[in-house]
C-alpha cells in the first residue's frame, strides 16, 4: 500500500471545513476553528443548513473536495442532520458535534448525530464538545502530517501544564482558607 | 506543512487496533474486522479491558505505536471506559463503538462513551455500529492511502447496487402479493 | 382566496409518496400503503435513502411534484433523516413515520424526525404509527377530495363498528369465563 | 376523484383554529398566528381545556367545522391531552404543539401528543415549534389554496435570504475580530 | 362537617368502573377487577376510548354517575388520555393504570397519565400495575365501607402468609441445593 | 355492605396528614394545605423523613390513625421513599407527590415514588403537582362527606370562572396588540 | 485512632446480610450469595419487604447488629426503596443491587436506589449486578479481615486469568474460521 | 478469620484519598473533604484525571497505598471513568461521586460511573451527593475504627437535632402566618 504523496499540502490549504446550520450556533463553533488555530490547521467556516439550504451544503462539499479539504466537522443543534446528510455525500471523514440547544438539552441533536445507519458514519463528539471536534480533526490529520502530530503533542503537554498549574492553585486556595 | 512520507506503509502492516473488554462481545468485534478485511484493512483484535487488565491495554498501545497501527477502536457496554482511556494515552484517533448490551439497552455505553471531556476526543459510531466503526477507520485511513479511497469507493458503489436490488426485488415482492 | 381547480385528480393518480431509506423496514411501510388502499388513495413505495441515495431521494421528488403527489412520507429509523431531508427539498406537506427498530427502539428516530428546526417541519406521527401515517395523509388529502373525505368516514365508522364488536366479544368472553 | 370546489374560501374566511389549553401558553400560541399571518391565512386562538372546559373544546369545534375551518393546532404542555382529543371529534387535520413547560421539560408534552394510537393521528412538531406549527398548516392548506403555496415560496425566499445575511454577517464579525 | 349517609351501599352495588381504550388490553385489565373480586368489591369493565369513542366515555360516566359508582380506573398504554379525559368529566376520584405497550416500554403512558395540570389529578399507579390499581381503589372505598378495609386487611394478612412461605420455600430449596 | 356512620367527622378534625421528609421542600408542600384550606378540609404538615426520622414517620401515622386522618400524603424529591414506606404502614389512601428538586429535575422521584410493587399502592400526582395532591385527596374525602363535594364543585366553578376571565382578559390583550 | 480489635471474627460468622424485597428476585440473589461463598465470606438470605414486611426488616437488622454481620446487601427492583429503607436503619455501610425487572428495565430501581438524600448513602451497583454486589461487600471487608483481602486477589488473579484464556480460545477459534 | 491488627491507624494518617478530573469540580469535591473533616477522618484531594494525567492517577495509588489511605472516592462529570479507572489498579473500595455538570445534568456520569462490568465495583452515591460520598467512606471505615463510628453516631444525632429544629422553625413560621 503506498501513500499518497501529492497530499504535500502547504500551509496555507485549508484542511478542516466547519459547517453548521444556523448563524446562531456561531459561538459554539467559532470555538472549533480557535482550537484548530492553536494547531496550526486553517480552517473555514460555512453556514449553511440541511434543510434549508441543502444546495449551499452540497456546492460547498465539491469545492472542498476540489480545494483539499480533508475533514469536514458538521455542527448543529436539535433534530441534528448536517453531519448525517455531509456522511452521505463525501467519502471524507465527518465529525459531528451535536449541539445542546432547545428544550431537549442536546439528548435529541446527540441521538440525531451519532445512530447513523451502516455505511455512514459521523464520528460523533460530546454535546456541545466544540475543543474535541477540533482535536479530532486535528488527530485524524496528524496522521498525515508531521507537524500537526507535533502540535497535538505540544498542545497536550501545555494543557497539562496549564491542568497542573490551576490543580495546585486550586488546592493551595484550598488549603489556605481550611 | 510537509507529509508524512515515511509512513509508506506494506499491504502486511496492521493499521487498525481493534480492542475491546469482553470475550462475550467478539461477535460484535468480529464484524468490525470483517468490514476492514472487505476494504482490505489489515485490522488485529485484542481482548483487554480498561478495568481488569489495564497493563495489557497499554502494553498493547505501547506496541501498536511502535508497528505503526494508526486507528484505534475500542469497543465496549455498561460503563464504556475502554475507547476513553484508550484516547488517553495516544494521539492517534481512536472510534468508539458503544456495544447495547445489559438492561438499559446501550444507553449507558453510549453516554460512557461519547461525553469525553476537552482535550480527549472519541470518535463515537451508532450503539452496536460495527460496520460504521470499521468505514469510519477506512474514511481516516483514506486520506493517506490513496488504495483505501478506492476500495471505500468501491465498496460504496457495491452496496448501492446491493441496495437498490435489494429494494427492487422486495418491491417486486409486494406488488406481485398486493 | 381562491382554490386550485387545476387539481381534479383523476382516480389514478399517484397522491402519496411514501419514501423508506432500507429495504428491511418495507413490512412497517407496506402497512401505510395498505391502509392508504382501504382510502382509496393511490400511493407508491420508493426505497431511497438520505445518506446512501441522496440522488434518489431527490429524483423522486421532482418526478413526484411533476406528476401530482401531493402528500410525502418518510419512513425511518435510528437517525431518521428522511423525512427531515425530503421536508427541505419541497413545500409539500411531509409526514415522518418514525421507526423502533434498534437497541434504542426508536427514542433516536422519534427525536430526529420531529425535532426539526424552524421552517422546515415533519409532521410526525408515533413510532410504529403505519397506520396513523396512512390516516393522516387521508385527512390532508381529504380537505380537497370529498370522496377522501368521505372515505375516512366510512373507515371510522367501520373501525368504531369492529371495535365495538371486538370489544363485546371479549367482554363476553371475559362473562363466561369468570 | 373529484376536488371539493365549493371550497374555494374568501379571504376572511378563518381557516386555522389554534387551541391551547392554558392562558398562561399563550406567549408561544401568539407566535403560531404570526407566523400564519406572515403567510397570509386567517386563524382564531381559543383558550380551551380538554380538561377543564371540554364542552368549549367540542363546542369550538362543531363551530369550526361549519364556519370552514380546515386545519386545527392543539397546543399544550405536560400531559398534553389536548390535540388527541380534538383528533377524536373531527377528521379535519391536527397537528400538536408540545410545549415544554414544567419540570421535564417537554418529554412528557412531547410522548402525550405523538405516541396517539392507530385511527387518530397528531401531526406532531418539534417541543417549542410554534413556527412550524404554522409553516406546517399552511403547506396542508396550501394543496388547496394556490395563493398560500405562493406565500409559503416566497416566505422560505425570504428566510432563505434572512439567513444567508445574517450568516454573513455573522462570519464578517468573525473576521474582524479574528 | 357531616358524612353522606345515603351511601348506604348494597351488596350488589357496582362501586368501580374500569374503563380501557382497547380491547387488545384486557388481559391487563381484568387483572384489575379479578382482584376487586377477591375484595368483595362489585365493578364493571366497558371498553371505551378518549379519542375513538368519546360519546360512550361520557355517556358511561353519566351512567356511573347515577347508579352510584364511586371510583373509576382508566387504563391505556401509550399516549393515555383515558384517565385524563375521565378525571375532567367527573368529581370522582379517578386513578390511572398506564400500561407496558408499545416500543416506548410504557414511558409514554406513564407520562401521559400522571402529568396533569392542575385541577384535574389523577391518581397514578406503576406502569402495568393492575394489582395496585384495585387495591388503591379498596382503600379509598375503605374509608367508607368498613367492609372492604376489613377485606383489605384480611387480603394483606394472606399476602403477608403467602410472601413468607413462598420465601421460606424458595430458601429451603436453596440450601438444599447448595 | 354498610357504611361506616361512626366517622361523622366535625369540623375541626384534621382529615388529611401531609408528611415531607425534608424542610427545604415546605414551600411546595404549604402549596398543598393551602389548597385543603380552599376547600374547607383541616390537614396538618409533618416534617419527618424516611430514612432520617423513620420512627418519627411511624409516630405520626399511629397518632393519626388514631386521630381520625383519612388521607396521608408524602411529598419527597430524588429516591422519593416517604409515600411508598408510608403506604407500607397504613391501609389508608396514601397520595405521593413527588418533588423536582435535584440534577435529575424529578425524574427519580417520579419512579421511586409511582413504581410501587403489587400490593402497596400509592397514588402518585404530577411532578411538583402540589395543588392536585390536595384535590386528589379532597375527591376521595368528598366520597364520604358530601359537604367537601360541594366545595369541590364550587372550587371547579370558581377556577372556570377564573380560567375563562384569564382567558377573556389575554385574548383581548393579543387583539389590541395586533 | 485505634482500629477494633473485639472484631476478630471466627470463620463461621456471617458477615454480609442479604436481603431482598421479593422471593421472585431470589436467582439474582443468589448470584450475589455464591460469589461470597467463592470468597470464603458468610452471609445470610432474607426476604423481607421495606414495604409489606417491613417489621421483618427492622427485626432482622437488630438481629444481624447483635449477631456481627458488618455489610448489608438490599435487592429490590421497580421502586427499589428496601437498601434505603435499610441505610436508614443502621450505621452499618448499606450496599443497594437495583435489579432490572418490569417495563422499565431498571430504569426506576436505579434512580430510586442511588439518589439517596444527604445523610443516608446507598453503595449503588450497576443494574442486575449481582457480581459486583458482592465483590463490593468483600472489599470493605477486606479492610479488616486480611484473609479477605487475599481472597479478592486470588479471585482477580483467577478472573483474569480465565478472563485471557477465554480471550485466547475466543481469537483462536476467530482465526480458525476466518 | 482474624482481624487486622496492623491498621492501628494513628489520629494523623490520611485515611481516604479524593481525586477528582477537574479544578473545576473543587467546589463540590471540597464538600466532600469538608464532611469527613466533621468526622475527624482526615483525607487529601487529589486532581488527576483519568484521561489527561493517567500516570499521576497510578502514581498516586500506589503512594496511597503504601501510605495506608483505605477508602478511595473518585468525583467526575461527564463520560465520568475516574471511579472506574481507580476500581480497576486497587482491591480498595472505591466510592463514586458522578457530578451533574454539563448538558445533559449528570446522566451521562451517573451511568458511566455506577454501570461497571462484573469484578469491577464502584460503590455509586447519588449526583452530586458530595456529603453521603464522605458519610459512605466513613460507614466503611467505621468497620475497622470505632471512633469513626462514634463519629458518625454523634454527627446522626447533631442532624438529627438540627432536622427538628429546622422542621419546627420552619413549621411554627408557617403557622404565624397563616
Amino acid at each position: 500500500m503506498t501513500t499518497d504523496n501529492s497530499a504535500t499540502t502547504p500551509q496555507d490549504t485549508i484542511l478542516v471545513g466547519i459547517l453548521t446550520g444556523s448563524p446562531n450556533d456561531l459561538p459554539k463553533v467559532v470555538k472549533v476553528r480557535d482550537t484548530l488555530d492553536e494547531l496550526g490547521i486553517r480552517s473555514e467556516i460555512v453556514v449553511a443548513s440541511a434543510h434549508r439550504t441543502p444546495d449551499k451544503v452540497f456546492a460547498y462539499l465539491n469545492r472542498a473536495h476540489a480545494e483539499g479539504v480533508q475533514v469536514l466537522i458538521g455542527c448543529a443543534g436539535v433534530a441534528a442532520h448536517l453531519a448525517g446528510v455531509i456522511a452521505g455525500h463525501t467519502r471524507l471523514p465527518v465529525i459531528g458535534l451535536p449541539l445542546g440547544n432547545g428544550p431537549l438539552s442536546g439528548w435529541d441533536s446527540l441521538l440525531s448525530t451519532v445512530q447513523m445507519p451502516p455505511g455512514v458514519p459521523v464520528a460523533t463528539v460530546a454535546v456541545d464538545g466544540s475543543r474535541n471536534a477540533a482535536i479530532l480533526a486535528a488527530r485524524i490529520l496528524a496522521l498525515k502530517y508531521p507537524a500537526i502530530d507535533a502540535a497535538l503533542e505540544k498542545l497536550a503537554e501545555q494543557e497539562r501544564q496549564r491542568y497542573d498549574q490551576t490543580a495546585d492553585e486550586a488546592l493551595a486556595a484550598l488549603k489556605s482558607t481550611s
